[in-house]
């Protein structure tokens, strides 16, 4: 940057210099350099490159034959870019559909848990629940696969200040339902109150200077809504006991909580779960259901999954790889051969496959963890959450096992709707997942009707996963503690000979598709430079 | 309550009871004594009952005639609701189209301001910018009627941690787009720092338990995200330099601002904003465009409304009204008379119409002050606030004078995109508005680019709107002073005879549509009121 600025440039300037040497992509890093872009935040999806045909050469015109073990997100997705260089890709998928954990819940779903109960999902066609992913954060490259899929994306409302918290055993606040905006508002309240106080007071270490004093009380009266004197004495942020309208209505204000019964109430500890990384606004969902990636990734890989195969056993060679599996429909065992595999398979299933890992790695398949959680998805002949409640889109936090509401981001003022019911994790996952399906239904609509009574009268019908039960899953998602992370997660990202594990437990966004997607990159790329160092090596040789 | 549960009566069986005595109605008002609905945030919308053609008798079974000034939101469902018991509405309106404020530019939209400057809207066909109203909180009324009109909504992306703020002049921040996310983790990191330290050494005279200062330090730890000794090192909530993803990615965290950078910015202020009740989550837009609300009340009106009508004088008598107008066309005065006047013209330009008022009435017409405010939409080829700055819909934050940037909330990761380029008040808008329309777009063009170099390359077209330049408007929306509701407000709101005013002017929802459908739910009950009670008379006259 000096030299240029050096010779009297100015920025414009460099930059048409540097386009007419270097082209498009030269600006932009020039302009990545002089800061004129944003925070590099899609890195890791910016350094890959799909591999190319015009990779490859006469030794590996159509690149080498992939086989790949599950037709999921990660799966579908290497397919796919392999795919762009004419590697010849074969899925095998043990179920009759794709996706995986990526799995919408419609009319007439069915499926079968591991205990045996079956059950048919009597939902409303168009009506549906996500039951695996179901919200995609704008800088996950899941984003950049739904713009080069066509796939049609709404927000999911993943926060509402309408929504309500409602908490049991905990003081003067329990067994009410609060607008979540209420109990913001008066922490927030509260919170800059004390603050204010003794700020003014110079009663702190602040090191700060009298100006900036000055300035922190002026955010603190405008965080906290608070009077002239610093007091916090409620706010129309916490909503109306009668709304403002028109002519002689100008509204009437709510009383605050007193500080206490918040934190007792343990309400306020929840406000930050909007803040994270992974879940700040705004998020999206595909129109018409999660499903929709799954199902677009799979049109455009036609005749190359084959339904119904169980993997049996996964076998390697210096030369190959050489997949068994049984065909679901006869049952019969068959043989697939290739040059590389993907596996895709979770853990806690790949653990029972016999496969020509070292000792260590089939330690560390073993040894990960993975997420026992749960949903219910409950459909309700009117949408009372919206013309009651007025709460669209949002989900509801509790204290009961059923944990969380989630009301639809689609759809809104439409007449039916599904409801997730609950979604929960650990204890209460297992709790519910050891229920019959009746009585899943059963406990997930008593609990939620203490904030929704209309749940009595305007149920329909439910479907609920428990996806520690679901076979071929056997698990939500993997979870590493810090210690797997340093033992067992470098293992599991070597590649074992011609095998390549990918999967959201190959990432550090597990739980998420867009660790499937990030992981197959990184399969894909690996097996793309193996193919072209392979091809060199040929070359000279022969 | 104490009787049913005396009686040993389950709150089931007492709601039964009620439901059998009163019907689904007593069962709602008695749920909501029980607590067991949300408070009545509606208070203000379920008070009113449409006019119903059974609340007439002989004596006035079509209602009568309602002669309507003004075909936007407030006239239109003042005809609507009017209709609905058979009143003869006839509505003059002195544009060519409905809708009045609720204004979106389109493809060949075509406006001359009030200075003779004439625009034609350059933007491709389904491309638009929503010049007036463009989100609708989920209290609203607004909502009721998008319900009954069957105009679909999509979420209206109001905040968004991944817009930016931008400040010039603002000490070490200025001139840097910085995340609004990374403002929000920085900002409550070290203000939750401040207060635990304080908070975990007993030196705040905070009447609180110990146990009540340990749970404050837990909440202002997660709220903070701060370490274990209560100290903010910054936060994966701010962003990564190299985003978490697979293989051997964990993310590489940011470092934080100092606290005295922050304050100096300013840019903390402006957090608070998304908490306001009218703008906290989740907003709504309709799909389609704003306009979607006036097109379909003016589906209900069919033949209703005259065009091309500007009102010249409002005249009245003890038996009815006598409204004049100008056929745009052909410049021809023609007069349509009728028993009731609802007026819904902006008050800038309704104190330029003779008007059989009262001069106290005149009087305050003329005393309100109208905000200036104007938009201006950008069409740019590529949707890069998409694609490089992984923004999908929200608005960045400046103080240079354009003050905001809308993205759109509606066909993501599309390929071309319209944003609001600016959209501020006051003075800005004052001068903005003085601007020759080239002027007003290299304006826009130059300031944005500081935020969005793209701008240069990819920018297509642009329609500015300057409200207080727009005819028939002159003004954004009502701004009322204390002193003015006090002074002027109940004289506006009391009826002139036979003219009742209606619009958001004539509510406690200034700006809002909301404020005009509620404004013309208290003209339709009053016009109702003064028919039932004339007929009454009559009768027993008769």
């Amino acid at each position: 940057m000096t030299s240029s600025k050096e010779k009297g440039m100015t920025r414009r300037d460099f930059l048409d210099q540097v386009g007419k040497v270097g082209g498009a992509v030269a600006v932009w890093g020039a302009m990545e350099s002089l800061g004129l872009l944003g925070k590099p935040l899609m890195a890791s999806a910016k350094e890959f490159n799909s591999p190319k045909k015009s990779d490859l050469t006469m030794a590996n015109k159509n690149g080498k034959k992939v086989i790949i073990l599950g037709a999921g997100i990660a799966g579908m997705s290497a397919a796919y870019e392999l795919g762009k260089a004419g590697y010849d890709c074969k899925l095998l998928e043990a179920r009759d559909r794709t996706g995986g954990r990526n799995w919408t819940i419609r009319k007439s779903t069915e499926e079968t848990e591991i205990s045996g109960v079956k059950q048919t999902s009597k939902f409303d066609k168009g009506l549906y629940m996500n039951a695996g992913p179901a919200r995609i954060p704008q800088h996950h490259v899941t984003l950049d696969y739904c713009k080069e899929l066509g796939v049609e994306l709404e927000v999911f409302a993943n926060s509402n200040d309408f929504s309500y918290h409602y908490q049991e055993n905990s003081g003067p606040l329990s067994s009410q339902k609060i607008r979540k905006g209420a109990i913001k508002a008066d922490t927030r309240g509260y919170i800059s109150e004390l603050l204010a106080k003794v700020a003014d007071k110079s009663a702190l270490d602040l090191q700060l200077s009298k100006e900036d004093i000055t300035r922190l009380t002026a955010y603190l009266k405008g965080e906290g809504d608070l009077s002239l004197d610093y007091t916090y004495k409620g706010s129309s942020r916490r909503g109306y006991m009668e709304l403002p309208g028109a002519g002689h209505q100008p509204g009437t204000l709510e009383t605050p909580f007193a500080f206490k019964e918040l934190l007792q109430s343990g309400m306020m500890n929840s406000i930050s779960g909007d803040y994270s990384f992974q879940q700040q606004p705004m998020m999206f969902q595909p129109v018409g259901g999660m499903d929709q990636i799954p199902k677009a990734l799979e049109s455009k890989l036609p005749g190359k999954i084959t339904f119904g195969a169980e993997v049996q056993e996964i076998r390697q060679s210096a030369d190959g790889v050489r997949i068994v599996y049984k065909t679901k429909n006869n049952g019969k065992t068959k043989e697939i051969t290739g040059d590389f595999c993907i596996c895709t398979i979770p853990l806690p299933v790949l653990k029972n496959i016999p496969a020509d890992f070292t000792t260590q790695m089939n330690n560390a398949i073993k040894s990960i963890n993975y997420a026992t959680t749960g949903k219910i998805g409950l459909q309700f002949k009117n949408r009372f959450w919206e013309q009651d409640d007025r709460i669209l889109g949002g989900i509801t936090t509790t204290n009961m096992d059923i944990s969380q509401i989630w009301y639809p981001s689609n759809d809104f003022l439409s007449q039916k709707g599904v409801l997730v019911g609950y979604y929960n994790f650990g204890q209460n996952a297992i709790d519910y997942g050891n229920l019959s399906l009746s009585q899943r239904q059963t406990r997930a609509l008593s609990q939620g009707r203490k904030i929704h009574p209309q749940f009595a009268k305007e149920f329909e019908s439910a479907f609920s996963v428990a996806w520690h039960k679901i076979k071929y899953n056997q698990g939500g998602w993997a979870e590493y503690s810090a210690s797997d992370r340093k033992n067992y997660y470098p293992i599991l990202n070597e590649p074992q000979g011609r095998i390549h594990l990918a999967g959201e437990h190959l990432s550090y966004l597990t739980g998420w598709m867009a660790g499937a997607f990030e992981s197959a990159r990184i399969a894909v790329n690996r097996i793309h430079e193996e193919v072209l160092k392979e091809s060199n090596v040929t070359s000279k040789v022969g």
